[in-house]
């Protein structure tokens, strides 16, 4: 078996609260804040994966998260009705960045400062590297490097982000753990080779999730939150 | 006159003394314990530029600095007459790491921190994200993110270098302040449209240094060490 020697770490859903750092940005902008917030979050997050899905499909060139969120928030503000009159660029950029602004669950902070005494740690994410590294600088994360989609120049669950982050490490994919609360990211990092841990996030899509709450692999590792994954890590078991 | 946002450092010299690092693994290395480790260390620094070169020309497509290393040690090795029977690649491997275990100046640690409370920290080195993020973990230097030619695809000084570095952040390149030892870099820097700092390091070279022991244009700032910058800054002046 080979020696572990890298965490690399989906963020949204995994490391941070997304769905109430973005609500709290709706609910703090005028035009908005009569609305919804929770369900424009819910909105703004269903346009994710199709926006990516251009680029993996090739029908765009890579474009980083940051574009591709600024063209969806334009969508679910107009769906929404909001009246932007008033409204400037600079505004409108600020809300895009709520995604920099996204609180950490609050096991993340001690876990993360645990487990990078033992392994090197980054993130392995669909967001880019200023959006990545503008939250962890805010939230204290201690990333050992800010890797991604952006370094890999591809969206997981493509084999790509996988394997060109393990190829940016100098490691073996077996060296390499991805940490996520969702199935398929772990299955995709699986079957390139790397191992996998979970740890739920049972309340990530609000309080009537029905998926990712429980693991439906045999995951390398199974965690609650990330303290209980640096002592699992800790024990070398399952 | 645009608001500076952050700073990105050349690494080898400015933030870290590479030669003595690189020194004391050649005499720590059991074929060459008997030889001039400062002078291996030199033989080595003086093969950077030209394999950087091979890659710059487009003769060679692009190469982290971690394998350009790997080549050239060889080649040093060979040319000093090194014994190597009975050292492994792993041996090798890890006297090619010599660069990934270097030694900030004593003002940096310091200075970084201050710094980094204001600005965006990033190194923008020719080294590659592993050699950066492994010397930084070692040595504590508190970068936001870790940037350079790996990230920009590009070596030092090409323009792309530097100007890739901007977008990634989404800052104009006159938000962005290059910090460098070396007045050539702080002038490819310059022409692109950054702001440049510099800060001398006179003994990079060793005893008999001759280069870039004085500013050789008027550069934004001018400051003796890291934690004189940061108050150089704090003030807004030169």
């Amino acid at each position: 078996m080979s020696e572990l020697r890298a965490l690399v770490f989906d963020v949204f859903g995994t490391v941070v609260d997304w769905r109430s750092g973005v609500a709290r940005a709706f609910a703090a902008f005028p035009p908005t804040r009569h609305l919804d917030a929770f369900a424009l979050a819910d909105q703004w997050r269903a346009r994710y994966q199709p926006a990516m899905e251009e680029v993996r499909s090739g029908r765009r060139p890579f474009a980083r998260l940051d574009d591709l969120h600024r063209e969806n928030l334009s969508l679910v503000l107009r769906d929404a009705g909001a009246d932007l009159a008033g409204v400037s660029q600079a505004d409108l950029d600020h809300l895009n960045r709520a995604w920099h602004r996204l609180d950490p669950w609050p096991d993340v902070p001690l876990g993360l400062h645990r487990m990078r005494r033992r392994f090197f740690l980054a993130p392995l994410s669909n967001g880019n590297i200023l959006l990545l590294a503008s939250m962890a600088k805010r939230a204290g994360l201690p990333w050992d490097a800010v890797l991604g989609a952006e370094t890999a120049r591809a969206y997981k669950p493509q084999p790509e982000a996988y394997l060109r982050t393990c190829d940016i490490l100098a490691m073996r994919p077996a060296e390499v753990c991805l940490v996520a609360a969702h199935n398929g990211d772990l299955a995709a990092a699986r079957a390139c080779g790397l191992k996998t841990a979970f740890v739920p996030r049972p309340l990530e899509h609000g309080p009537g999730q029905l998926r990712d709450l429980c693991a439906e692999q045999d995951w390398d590792w199974i965690a609650e939150d990330f303290v209980a994954l640096d002592a699992a890590l800790e024990r070398g078991k399952r």
